[in-house]
């Protein structure tokens, strides 16, 4: 391509109703220049996902999943349409199109497909034509045609693939925030908008609790190095960039906190020390279909230990059955849940060069009366166990304790 | 195909919401049995189609043609899906796809396409796998791979083209009516249902104001001679035939009335009477995209003549516009118009074979002291215009007249 080709993916929130869908228009509009290539990837009109799958589940306790793609992607397909007839209103060129017709082949695992290849030509040619293209986010086809969906948050997806497959110059992510913030600014007046995060600490944070992005859109543009900017639908204010490395930087240790409070406690009383014991343990929780995350153990009393793990709240019946199952089964005693945890974590790259932060952590928390429960560690982030109703204290008070509030 | 294949069409408010969905699977499912094939198509629930329509103009005073049928053809999307799904709930094996999907290609004419040819070959593979196959109904695909719709009712074309693509054994049309009757029964309680009924009348009752089926798709199964069995979703009786000749029928002249109150006439007063007048007029209001139908000429007077003619309401507008433009151009008189006018219409293949018909029909309106502003006749149906208000009254005179009511 000539012209610097510029991707913009507008999420649920940007398209909620007609009024929204003429806003979008206009940006878009505005964005198109002489000068530029613009595709547009769009997600379903607020809640018209929400409400497809509630018909599907009034009709069937199980759909089947690939007839549940067919349902599901007509969103994204009248979200699409309606835009270009928005973009048609306003006398500019537009084209929509569906994943199938951009040629977005995916693997045939429905409800969570994963994007195999992008042929785009259809997407190259409009753009030579002067079109604005617009996509219809969260959905490719199988080899067979069979229609696919990318799962919750896809249409990030589609637009990271789309601006690796068309080598786009810039990735932009409209949501209804103005960008990442230091912690929920729902939550903590305080939150600064961070003006530049890695892919890491944004995988981090996402795994961790901020629901800005989708995982595995910032997976892939991690792997190709596609730069995204995460943006307000509703302003002009420049967002969050999402980039490889952060040299331009300060040497910021941690650049946010994440709370979470969709875990569930599982503690195993009195397990017999003997090598073995905590594999078959976890053996029998993962044959149940569950994920486990964080897991305590605690010292060795007396030939016998408790085991913590924590599973999804929404798995807590499920686990429980497999744990009371394979308690019994190693001669262990009581098995005891506590849905009333949370995690907070603190995220950043800067955590490889700094020491003390796990202990400033701690301390934060302590001078709080905040008990640890557990405690998780990874490169790049900590987290802590805490109870779910000291949850938003203990965010203000690392927010304080590391200074976030005084960024920028 | 080994087995005798079955296509039923179900119609938008056969589907109109959850529980009629799932009625229509348990229908599915009963007539599904080990020795037959069943493909079902299926209408959008309800109102979505009028839904997607609003919101489109909404955005947009004039929504282009490609973008609406991407719009509109997800309703359809919707429907196959959710049937799909309830039929699975029934423990049957059932799998839905889009038009594109069974290779139903169309000529480009976006929101009014014709079917070119149709692959079906996973049709006839998902069938010898043993499913039901369900089929989104009033959609294509061009050459490329664009979304095309197949106008106003145009799932009952998907169903009868797939009869003939899949060469069916039995097409049948699922509405919310018990079949054609001889007159509109909302109307005239004396109405019966016809038992048989042929494609050429059918026709002409389409044209002429009944709205079961879409004409062109009689068009289509008069073609190919696919026997079309018209039947209401909510019993077991048995509905209308339509078929290619009636020979069991006793020769009945009549077989229905209709009527149409979607006409206005239009007048154009003292009008030259010289040669090729009438092609101008007429070219005028061609040239405005206005189709005329019934016209009539008043016997020369003082060299000055009346043409009236009936224009759809919807285009009155643009026609008044474009009769006034070449009255003025031809010298003629005043433009005037009547919106308050009705057709009646009796239609009836035997008519070929009767005297009198036009005789009787006109002594039955006189009868009731209705009078006649316009007639027109074609070989098998004679249409009188007359006031709005008579309509009702004329519809239920010609019905006795005819002996409609003593049919069965």
């Amino acid at each position: 391509m000539d012209k610097p080709i510029i991707i913009q993916k507008y999420g649920g929130s940007s398209v909620a109703n007609i009024d929204r869908i003429k806003a979008v228009a206009r940006r878009i509009t505005e964005t198109k220049t002489k000068n530029n290539h613009l595709v547009v990837v769009v997600s379903a009109l607020g809640d018209t996902t929400d409400e497809l799958e509630a018909m599907a589940f009034q009709i069937n306790d199980t759909p089947p999943d690939r007839e549940m793609d067919m349902l599901m992607s007509t969103g994204e397909q009248i979200s699409c349409a309606l835009l270009a007839i928005a973009v048609k209103a306003l006398r500019h060129e537009a084209i929509s199109f569906t994943g199938m017709q951009v040629g977005i082949k995916t693997d045939s695992a429905h409800t969570k497909a994963r994007i195999v290849t992008i042929r785009g030509e259809r997407i190259s040619k409009a753009l030579s034509e002067g079109k604005i293209v617009i996509v219809a986010g969260y959905q490719g086809v199988t080899e067979e045609d069979d229609i696919t969906t990318l799962g919750r948050g896809g249409s990030d997806l589609t637009a990271v693939a789309l601006a690796q497959a068309l080598k786009a110059d810039v990735c932009e992510i409209y949501t209804d925030v103005e960008g990442i913030y230091t912690t929920d600014p729902r939550k903590v007046k305080e939150a600064r908008k961070i003006k530049t995060i890695t892919f890491d600490e944004m995988l981090e944070m996402a795994s961790l609790g901020a629901q800005v992005m989708q995982a595995r859109s910032i997976e892939v543009a991690k792997r190709f190095n596609i730069p995204i900017h995460v943006r307000s639908s509703f302003s002009k204010e420049e967002g969050t960039m999402i980039v490889k490395t952060n040299e331009k930087l300060e040497d910021i240790a941690v650049r946010g906190i994440t709370s979470n409070s969709s875990e569930a406690k599982i503690t195993i009383c009195a397990v017999p020390d003997k090598a073995g014991v905590a594999a078959k343990i976890f053996t029998g929780i993962s044959k149940a279909g569950v994920n486990v995350d964080i897991i305590v153990q605690n010292v060795s009393q007396t030939n016998h230990t408790d085991i913590s793990f924590t599973v999804p709240k929404t798995d807590l019946t499920k686990a429980l059955a497999a744990a009371k199952k394979v308690a019994h089964k190693i001669q262990a005693g009581e098995v005891q849940q506590d849905k009333d945890i949370a995690r907070v974590s603190i995220v950043g790259s800067g955590m490889r060069s700094h020491h003390g932060i796990a202990a400033k952590m701690f301390q934060a928390l302590a001078e709080n009366k905040i008990n640890i429960e557990m405690i998780s560690t990874s490169e790049i982030s900590i987290s802590c166990i805490i109870k779910q109703n000291q949850v938003d204290k203990a965010v203000r008070a690392l927010h304080k304790k590391f200074e976030l509030d005084k960024l920028n």
